[in-house]
């Protein structure tokens, strides 16, 4: 099957079409985990699945999967992403990666492609945790990082509802045990949700890897006092050591790579001519690498210590979250990068800053992501945008990797 | 005159009394500008002054003098301070300077001195300014500093009444003009509000200067985006802008002295996976001397220009006081610290860090004050504390002053 391509028209007004699915008022897309929305987006990706002749499966936790068989009755390779978005999201984040997914398989179907291993494209239930927290619910079963029965047992969070009520009022309680076969690879294609392959002109990104994630949140307790009166050497301003702590995180980054951000800070009392007595903050930090993380939160922790002592305040940490980086497998990046440049595509290996389900698919197969630019960077947002080349072009790539990998 | 002093027992048991009205449940005082409890507060000050015999009038914004005559028709001494508080005050603010003038008048009465100058003992209106903004303002139309007129119209802070119907409905508008008589030498004696005399073991401020006061709002915009994916030097953070501005300001305080704080920040969007598109800081920077607070001033807008072209954000600049500083008069200044050594209290020289009715009569007479320590440098508090010992001590050196400048 040389030079066999998407059908980039078809894709977009899919994409359209599903964005219509929750649409909000002005633009951008409502689709909660397990709403009615969810449920008529579900089914119209089964509609299309049966279009093109895919056996469809959904398991215990809502995961549905198209099927085309292979020749032979070994691991299928698999891509896709989720259709659920946030509160006020945009029409490419997750639906991309599905509908790019049944785009494959429909060209698979068309083109009666003879493959050794079968494709599967998969729709991952909440990934996005926003009704159900935390997400990634369908991809954490499917490579069994929790079990069935405590997932399906997690309340919604107007504490209403659970997924396994919900999942049942939507039709989508399936029969499939979760994690009930073994996929050869897995891809997905995903918004970049930054702004580096704008940047750089870059159309592809294969994504080696996902980020670890440390939240810590320091509250520091120091000493009001009156900002005439009191000299510096006799201050304990929490607020200082806040501030210090801000730019201590960029000097890490610096040195360390990664990313660093105080996004949220609270000083008491907050009046003008007070000295802060009381000062909370978090740190975002960001790494592809555990080693690196887990040196930098220790600098952090000791640089607090210091600045503390200084100032004479006292402080209690908090650690927030604690999310080991992932690794994408090498063979499956590396035909990410080739396909790229078989397409004649710019690519630029990258780590992906948020999370999304393919690091849950990597704890059972190899796996990795291929980002495409969207505008500004902007995603989970009404704005969220990408350009129909990019989208083309990504869904190609994967189109060009799994089309290898299918016979291997 | 050799070695009178002050009565140490009657004055504290003044202060006791005069602390009953508006008294707090648990500790402290409220006796707000005009109130009911102010006009009680006044008749009772009176009250004392006639048992002294002195001569009480009232001018036309309320500020009430006791008068007691000298053996020539010349400029009198004069003390004083205020009786109001702000909402959750203590026993010691400016109560203080009232009644160990009025000691000094009654232990004059008592001696039957006969001095060359009058002396008079001050209560000005509304130093405090907390229900009718802005403060001093008894002292101000003494000084000539504004109209009586614009003063009397000044609205009340829930905007229900003037100055000019407080002060007849309690019965203190006065009839004489403001400022109607000359002032030979003005002395205020009051707590420290901060904790350097306690620090340094000092009973005695000799206070030759008030400390000018900037006040400067910067609102930095930046750009909002996802702490995970945006990389470092991409990012416009408002709130990492905000946090240098906050080192720097210490920066300056180390190399020019005076003190600097950050008292009041917001950043939005506040949360912790969040770029902050906004930051809003006030920095409040106290300096003894004017050219250093003009030259500090701009060092910290260019300092945020800077900041801001690094970071590519923008800013505004808001600049909300610009209070010049007052030098007291060093003849003045210099008696206060012969008689601390005269008595044998340890004396140092200093800045007042907040404004005082001091600094208006410096503008129409040679003028300064006497600051002595207070628990922990906690003022506007109802747990601020002043020893009797401290009290005594800066009563006696007030009288031991003024015993002079009477015969001058």
């Amino acid at each position: 099957m040389p030079n066999i391509q998407i059908n980039a028209a078809r894709l977009q007004s899919r994409m359209r079409e599903m964005g219509e699915i929750g649409a909000l008022k002005g633009g951008g897309v409502c689709r909660l985990a397990l709403s009615d929305e969810d449920r008529k987006a579900r089914k119209l990706f089964i509609k299309w699945l049966e279009q093109c002749s895919a056996d469809v499966m959904v398991d215990r936790i809502g995961n549905i999967f198209g099927f085309r068989k292979g020749l032979g009755d070994i691991p299928p390779v698999m891509v896709g992403s989720h259709l659920d978005t946030v509160t006020t999201g945009g029409l490419y984040d997750g639906s991309l990666g599905v509908l790019a997914g049944l785009e494959i398989m429909q060209v698979l179907h068309e083109q009666n492609a003879e493959t050794k291993r079968p494709f599967a494209v998969a729709n991952f239930t909440n990934e996005e945790g926003v009704r159900f927290a935390p997400g990634m619910t369908g991809s954490k079963a499917f490579a069994g990082n929790a079990t069935v029965e405590e997932l399906l047992a997690v309340l919604s969070v107007d504490e209403k509802t659970t997924i396994a009520k919900e999942l049942k009022r939507i039709g989508f309680d399936g029969n499939m045990d979760c994690g009930g076969f073994n996929v050869h690879r897995f891809i997905e294609l995903h918004i970049e949700q930054g702004p580096i392959l704008e940047k750089e002109q870059k159309a592809i990104g294969a994504v080696a890897s996902v980020q670890g994630i440390y939240w810590t949140e320091y509250t520091i307790t120091g000493e009001t006092g009156h900002a005439g009166t009191t000299p510096m050497d006799l201050r304990k301003d929490a607020g200082y050591v806040a501030a210090q702590i801000n730019n201590y995180i960029r000097e890490l980054t610096h040195e360390f790579g990664g990313v660093g951000t105080v996004g949220f800070q609270e000083i008491t009392p907050n009046a003008t001519n007070v000295i802060p007595e009381k000062a909370r903050v978090r740190v975002d930090f960001r790494h592809p690498k555990k080693n690196v993380l887990k040196e930098c939160q220790q600098k952090m922790d000791a640089f607090v210590d210091k600045a503390c002592k200084r100032e004479e305040t006292s402080h209690k940490r908090k650690a927030l979250i604690r999310a080991t980086p992932v690794q994408f497998d090498e063979t499956v990046v590396e035909a990410i990068e080739e396909s790229s440049r078989q397409l004649g595509y710019p690519v630029r290996r990258m780590a992906s800053g948020a999370g999304h389900d393919a690091q849950m698919m990597a704890e059972v197969c190899p796996a990795a992501m291929i980002f495409i630019p969207c505008r500004d960077g902007i995603s989970h947002n009404v704005n969220e945008y990408a350009k129909e080349e990019d989208i083309e072009a990504g869904a190609n790539v994967m189109l060009n990797g799994v089309l290898k990998m299918l016979q291997e």
